[in-house]
């Protein structure tokens, strides 16, 4: 058995090489701790497939085996990632407890109404419905946004040092890339800019870029 | 200053003392690993002011003062109680990580669309798509209780015993209380009953409850 863990990711991920998959901040967060890692390349089907399905209960991407420990949940990956390896979690105690309630609180406070975004623009596009709720969406990612920045104010990371907390918090705010909420708070916009300039980032984005275009190169052109 | 840990709660709970509010996984928590703890009653208006936006950025319960340590999100104070004394993660490290895999794909993956019904049922129940949505979010909740119910199996709890993971899970399953969809896997019925029938539990619900009673009879009577 392998000592590297493996990581597993999309074969072809849906976002396009964009990095919003959800193998991204575990690629960043093993580059930022310098562990090299190994990558197992999944396809859709086999997503949904039970010898999948005993890695990853819900049938989802990433999922990172460790010698006997299979995890699943980006957020419990990141944070196993962050307390074995030093680099991502405050030496302080008090400190690195205040880190793992900014990673709740991206996951779980910021995210949600993120992702019902997307979803909505997957799912419900061509319902009567879907504009009047955009602006409701709209409403309430606005009133997180403004929150964090408050919350982040005039300081480069969230607590103290760069850490798992905004490692996980760019990783969800970069899912709004490409709409108007990304650049209406600029503490935040100048915060997403700061973490995507990292060398552990650029690392890991072109990793999971790399393997986009791999499997591009695998389908054989029909012309 | 107290040596006891302090919980920040709703003076008066919008849920009417069900239980549902996020301290109660906190109070859950403390019981079963017999931790006295003191309450501070938060009014609604005194949610979104400075002083509590000081602890909790997102003007939210509950909060989580140990000594000089303050914490938010109910997810991270659930994981620090659980790091901090015996009775809620595995004593093997493996074991540990895997609890908290699934403490986050219960928030983060369990959670989202049911929040997102609940929260439709405010926002939106005069709208006219407020039919047709809540249907596309009960098949999203459905998908993700089949997988639930299939990752269970005939085990009584999620990794070996009673845990944490157990803990987060259960209480976002009651969230689905009083809907058809809490009733129609079975095996999460029997999982949330015997998680529900825990004397801790008993006891954090008793807890809230008794605030929530309390703070009715604070008010006083029109006649």
């Amino acid at each position: 058995m392998p000592s590297d863990p493996v990581l597993t990711v999309f074969r072809a991920s849906p976002d396009g090489g964009r990095g919003l998959a959800r193998d991204m901040p575990v690629r960043w967060a093993l580059e930022e701790v310098g562990r090299s890692y190994d990558e197992e390349r999944v396809s859709l089907a086999e997503l949904k497939a039970s010898a999948h399905r005993a890695r990853h209960p819900f049938g989802q991407i990433p999922t990172f085996r460790r010698g006997d420990l299979m995890l699943f949940e980006s957020g419990a990956i990141v944070l196993s990632i962050a307390r074995r390896d030093p680099g991502l979690l405050p030496t302080d105690e008090t400190a690195a407890e205040r880190v793992v309630s900014w990673m709740f609180a991206a996951l779980t406070t910021i995210e949600p109404p993120i992702v019902e975004r997307e979803q909505a623009g997957y799912l419900e596009r061509d319902r009567p419905w879907f504009a009047a709720r955009q602006a409701l969406l709209d409403e309430r990612i606005r009133l997180r946004l403004g929150e964090l920045a408050a919350a982040l104010g005039q300081r480069a990371w969230l607590e103290g040092e760069f850490s798992a907390a905004d490692l996980i918090m760019i990783t969800v705010l970069r899912r709004l890339e490409g709409t108007d909420l990304a650049s209406e708070y600029r503490t935040l916009a100048d915060y997403v800019a700061r973490g995507t300039a990292r060398p552990a980032y650029l690392r890991a984005f072109r990793a999971q870029k790399a393997a986009f275009d791999e499997s591009h190169e695998e389908v054989p052109h029909a012309h």
